[in-house]
């Protein structure tokens, strides 16, 4: 087995570049003729990637406009979204243009928190609820020690968690622009190195993390407490113009709402509504944020009302959305330029693109739905052959 | 609002997508430099993308080798990985270094089965039972027909699941290298038409799918049922290595993965391990498969055991990893040479796919539990001020 | 420490009883008057308690008549119910009176299985895959062998699922009118002792039980795929019955029922509806049934439907009814009664017993939902001071 | 249909208690001869129950001692059971004689709380979240509106839990030596009374519940957060303890605990343990609780470790135990001999009967766990041949 070939003194040089991208062709018979054409200077990556051999070329997709009405993002948005799925691009902009022309997406940022769940296990339980008390009257001297570590992250609580003399804590910091995960990390370890050094009784072990922040995996528990932003998209669609954009009626896609909340209870799904994650995909990708958060953005709650005069409120809660507008991937070339697009590039954004994806994310509902409730009503008459 | 220009004739030729690119640029102020730099001509990404006006530039990491010691995938490969977070294909790539020198990961394909889930609304819950039986006399039928819309496509059997007068189906089919969830849908489409016109006894309503197949969302039906591939990787790995490589022991990481069950338990997580979606995303942007799947793709369940002699025996159940050699995305530039650089493009290379992949999650599994072990130690050593 | 006096040779003896009594009376200090009064002969007691000290009386309420339009249940019926809480019998007894009044209740048992699930080890994946295979391969012997324990179980089926080299079995029978934990218990034990004298390949380790039929819990597994009687109640109420009786609406009803279903999904709770456990358990309790097993039997699933003309369809299916009208408790004196004042004791009863019990419990959703929905309008109306 | 005989005036009196065991005799044709025989006067039933027409007699076995080591229960006490499944009793027993030579069982409350949590719904989800600001600045006097309606119940703080439009508030209360429920339904309601007057912007509905606190079922939710009592039972078993009276080892149950947990993680069980329900619903009916309950207090997490030197600790913990010593049935005659038994009739109680039914939890849990254990090793012992 050959090692892949690395400069410690800079892995980011042409040269490095070169010889990975060679003993690639050699090492497997494969000639690289796409993935090592970039149009940037390699030296950007260092903190995004290792052992940098070129790039994926994902396809973006326009669509748009999209009117959104939050408190951040207001007015009309062009949407990047990087996909290799077809008609997912054209399925989304269907669905923009009905909510565009219902007046807009009411969208709001409801709570913002981004956790570190460190797990201190005692002797027995009661030091464990000791503990707990403690944790209450000790918190200013946490939350202190918490935000030396950064000047963007604040320490709003710390919920408990208990099982036996299992203890866990789950610190909730606001992040500013950034995701946050590193950042609350550093911060929850500076807080429990103080803590670890305040003789707390019964202490018998600490781990940093126990599965109760559940990073890149869907929980229940961060449906029901918030992780990253948690934020709500609403609108009310006209009668006429389900009917004429979406050739169905509330009637119909209410129905199907019942009929799909039945199946979300009976299979467990971390989701009632159709596929959120689609849309937040190709936009994670294309704005480069870190979408392996798939697994906890794809979580959503759908609630929605048939009105008496036979429109449509639909609404939909991403209690989990992490994203950034600062730090991670968001500065690389192609990635600035796609929040460039949203007007979201930088400093104070975050909020306005959780809404705006928010946004993209409802219109892709209305048009799935839309588009399964049309489908059955063809197969169905079809099928009985009323139209023969 | 301005609609985007679109040319119904051609929209994949060079001038609409210089339009488009023109009028993104005219409508946000933004220029664009790095988006609009591709290799390969825009005519290969029909049935891809709408709208195309550029591509995501991904950077690619390679990690490995990784020895797979699979029924398909076997030797040593190197992986390509897509991502912009900042040590992920580091971690990776130490835990393959692990489980190389370990002897290899032992990988399995315990099941593969894409699905669709109809469902039928019956006046009362007695048609809904009546029509069960019908199911299981007409098997033979439902399958000739379903199966008429594709060659690769086997239908397996059909699930089904009553609340009351609603009935859902669920058709298990296989799909050769593709991930199949169109060829599934068409395949029930076809079969739920020919069903439609058999007069049912007392059917009231039928919907193509209402969340009993959930696509684009975790369920915990799919983690009990499988949904793609349901893939194994285990390993075990001898005391010393685990001391040399990882600087920890297998009773810390034994301890840890109890501590860790407890908290999936409490969190309800989809996931008891730590962080499989970072690898699959990696290698799901860099291969061309559908990211959002992401949000299946992302369950797990993990199992170990301490050997007696101190080493580590660790295994990671995938249930839902949806993955494809064939469609999608597979066959574009960038995406067709990560699959080569892995032996994997074309024809019959799934199975092999899926192997790897899982290789790959178990790397990251180890490589993260240790760098968590190994902090604590160190964070409760300092604080506890033993090492002054 | 003293031990409780026991006779080996009878302890359902008068004098053992006596003995027993007294011991209580000289450890603890307290005069027992009323938990020494029973009306049988003691002996009836063997193999179903040991140690026996005198009965917990429990008072029961009769409710009814309620219309049950069942395949097995037809006609009226009084209901006792055992319980301590104030107001249950009165509020089932609204709802049977709202029942009956529409024209009754349709009940159907939809499936019935009782599980007991083993747990192969392997020593890795690769072997337990080959026993699935193995185990639909030698159906017949292994039904054969099973079935030798028992003439009223048969085994329907063995459903698999796999995690890892963890390979559970979960062996479905029908248990005839018994409950049947013991009938399948001792059948699959038969079956899995002629299992492991065949030379399984790769086979570890063994266990009888871990978790996968969840005996005495709650799981979704058990909602997904049944345990004991999956069983539905329903019904269409006129909605002027709704407005005469319960002094609400269809429209108000069905509104309610979309909140409740909202607040399931983020509670992630094991029943949609309001309360069946409360009706259950006072039947069980009366009937002789095991009353632990509410932990599984009150999980439920409500799907409701508002008529265009007002009238409200309202649907409980209980996927995991788990009782009895022989063995167990049932040939107890009092609980034999309860069994007969429904019709419901001996042989070939139990599917009559499930069909009304779903009726009570439809009763009591009703009866519940209607209070909450009216209280809301007092409530409100109130607080609002528009009766003022 | 006839209805049941009733009078308004008294109807806990002798004469219309035996017109109704007429009636149910006449009606159904069964003679009662032990329904109608308890050794109280009926007039103490009222609140309890309605229609009475006689009681069940439950039998109830003495089990014990057992060792508490409790804040609350310090010593040895006796168990009456109240079962009708044979060896339920004998097991508890066995577990029971196991802890208490092992020194007995530590019992700690670690938290409690009972709920009402009513829903609010706005014209939007911004009116929502402002809704929650209201909430966090009007604690003071909602709290103090609460508490108007009762003596021993204290609101300590309001969780909020948010979809959209739709806003759950959820109150926690202590409720003294009380279940509660309809304590903190009457509070809540008054707090909402009087909320609902204060001109709240954007509210749209009101609804007293919509199952965020789920009453008589089981949610994620009450394991998370608690309902009732929060108590864990936890306990070291000597090694030699565990060969000599359950003939098993450490090893052997810890083992068995891997197994159960991926069982419960792949069953989405609400518990991983074995059977609490069985002892805590034999507990419940002998000592006047509610045993609906059941579906709620039948949730646990077992957490286990093997020490070094083979001592195996066990420990479970139980979120949402929901018991009284004072109101529901806790004063009918049989039931309030049982409380007395235990020491736990009664002021200030609570606590106490919450550790002892722990601890027998505990001990069932062991009993039935090193059962299992022991059959495997017997079964595959046999099975393999390897005793002949």
């Amino acid at each position: 087995m050959s090692k892949i070939p690395l400069n410690k003194a800079d892995n980011y040089s042409d040269d490095i570049i070169k010889e990975r991208q060679k003993f690639v062709e050699e090492q497997t018979g494969v000639d690289l003729n796409h993935l090592i054409n970039f149009s940037f200077n390699p030296k950007v990556l260092q903190g995004n990637i290792e052992n940098f051999i070129g790039v994926a070329q994902v396809p973006i997709g326009l669509a748009g406009p999209i009117r959104v009405l939050g408190e951040y993002a207001q007015g009309d948005f062009y949407i990047p979204m990087a996909t290799t799925e077809g008609t997912l691009v054209a399925s989304y902009n269907r669905g923009m243009k009905l909510l565009s022309e219902s007046g807009g997406v009411t969208c709001t940022v409801m709570d913002d928190a981004m956790q570190r769940a460190p797990l201190f296990v005692f002797e027995n339980a009661r030091y464990s609820r000791n503990f707990g008390k403690w944790i209450d009257n000790n918190f200013g001297a946490i939350k202190a020690k918490a935000e030396e570590t950064t000047n963007s992250g604040k320490l709003l609580d710390i919920e408990q968690y208990i099982v036996g003399k299992l203890h866990w804590l789950r610190f909730n910091f606001t992040t500013g622009d950034a995701a946050g995960q590193n950042m609350v990390t550093k911060a929850t370890h500076r807080a429990c190195h103080w803590m670890l050094e305040q003789n707390i009784e019964g202490l018998e072990h600490f781990s940093m993390a126990a599965n109760m922040d559940t990073d890149k995996k869907h929980s229940h528990l961060n449906t029901l407490q918030t992780r990253g932003k948690r934020v709500v998209a609403e609108a009310t669609i006209p009668k006429h113009l389900l009917e004429k954009i979406m050739h169905t009626t509330g009637n119909a896609l209410f129905k199907q709402r019942q009929l799909s909340n039945m199946g979300a209870i009976l299979s467990n799904s971390s989701n009632n509504g159709a596929h959120s994650a689609n849309g937040l995909t190709a936009m994670f990708i294309a704005t480069g944020q870190d979408v392996a958060n798939i697994a906890e953005s794809s979580a959503a709650v759908t609630y929605s009302e048939l009105k008496e005069n036979g429109d449509y409120y639909m609404s939909i809660t991403i209690p989990s959305l992490i994203i950034a507008t600062y730090g991670g991937g968001t500065a690389l070339p192609t990635q600035r330029e796609c929040l460039e697009i949203l007007g979201c590039f930088g400093a104070d954004k975050v909020y306005k693109l959780a809404e705006i994806m928010a946004a993209v994310v409802l219109a892709g509902e209305l048009s799935l739905a839309s588009a399964i409730v049309a489908n059955e009503w063809v197969s169905s008459h079809e099928a009985l052959g009323r139209n023969r």
